[in-house]
């Protein structure tokens, strides 16, 4: 071990993250010593340290918020009878980047996958379910992954609202099969969002 | 502003590190929310506000290091006759990674600029003099970088310790002219200290 004490855990800290490799988180280390100030430091700490407790998930469609219900929901001025159902939080924050989209999300925090045991009751179903039965939904977008498990979890919720008068769509056109949501590029997702089709 | 606040911040202090862009911020600041437990992030925090006051400059060579002497000039089992003169403490991150050498160091942190405003005495530069005259030095081999600044500074060394019986070296073979000393590969580095050349 090369590098004094602190550095050392520093540089391990950064290579917890994703594509982060040895030398440069090295390179990381040596940057927050030389060329960030310490008011920056201390800020950067307290955020670090405070950002699993200032954000939780909205009680109404399952997204991280630091409100609750989150500023999506509590807006009066989105379409309150669309639905986009996605896997994961960074999907709502691709889509609202894309501002043209005007409805609610629901957020499922996962994929429906037996292999590694996730079943429908592991995923945040239940409050859509409650959500179709006490608001004026008509649409419901599913914009599941284009995986396997994206595709299981898009047919099981197909199935349990077929029965009832909403209308289920898949967005489709334009995604990339395999590809995630979060790095699809703007005009990507406008095409999927524009060419959904119903279930 | 799509971010709830707290992952806002975080994304813009991941934004100060070289490189981090935008879409890799925010993955990092949801990766910080979603994957990292609060046992590590409490401890990411702390050596994050505390890493400068912990870590200093060496009174003798100023490399960077949590106790004083560095590890590295305390080491009796290092040759005391040879010193290597770096500009910066990463300089000596990546020759010591290499293991090869086993002399001393001596840190500038910096190199001579007119432009920039930067002159001999705004470096590291005193107290190798002093060591020179205290400790038994035989050979200081000049390894600051290939750009304009670095050659200068190579120069004024050399010009300085030319009238005294120590040998000056300047490392060359294999360092890529405007290169950084941190960025080269072992074999580089390696070949730069075995084809080191007489002033």
């Amino acid at each position: 071990m090369n590098y004094p004490n602190a550095l050392e855990d520093l540089i391990l800290h950064f290579m917890k993250y994703p594509g982060i490799g040895r030398k440069t988180a090295e390179r990381y280390a040596l940057h927050t010593l030389g060329k960030i100030d310490q008011e920056d430091l201390d800020d950067f700490a307290k955020v670090l340290a405070s950002v699993k407790s200032r954000i939780g998930k909205c009680s109404v469609c399952g997204h991280l918020t630091d409100s609750d219900p989150c500023s999506i929901c509590s807006d009066n001025n989105r379409d309150k009878e669309t639905i986009l159902v996605v896997e994961s939080p960074k999907d709502v924050f691709a889509i609202e980047k894309l501002g043209k989209y005007r409805g609610g999300y629901h957020v499922l925090h996962g994929a429906i996958s037996p292999v590694d045991g996730v079943g429908p009751d592991d995923l945040n179903l239940k409050s859509l379910w409650t959500r179709l039965a006490n608001e004026p939904i008509k649409e419901v977008i599913i914009a599941t992954s284009a995986t396997q498990e994206g595709e299981t979890t898009a047919m099981y919720i197909h199935r349990v609202i077929a029965a009832t008068d909403v209308l289920v769509t898949r967005i489709g056109y334009g995604m990339p099969v395999g590809g995630n949501l979060e790095y699809a590029d703007d005009k990507t997702l406008a095409k999927a969002l524009e060419y959904r089709r119903k279930f």
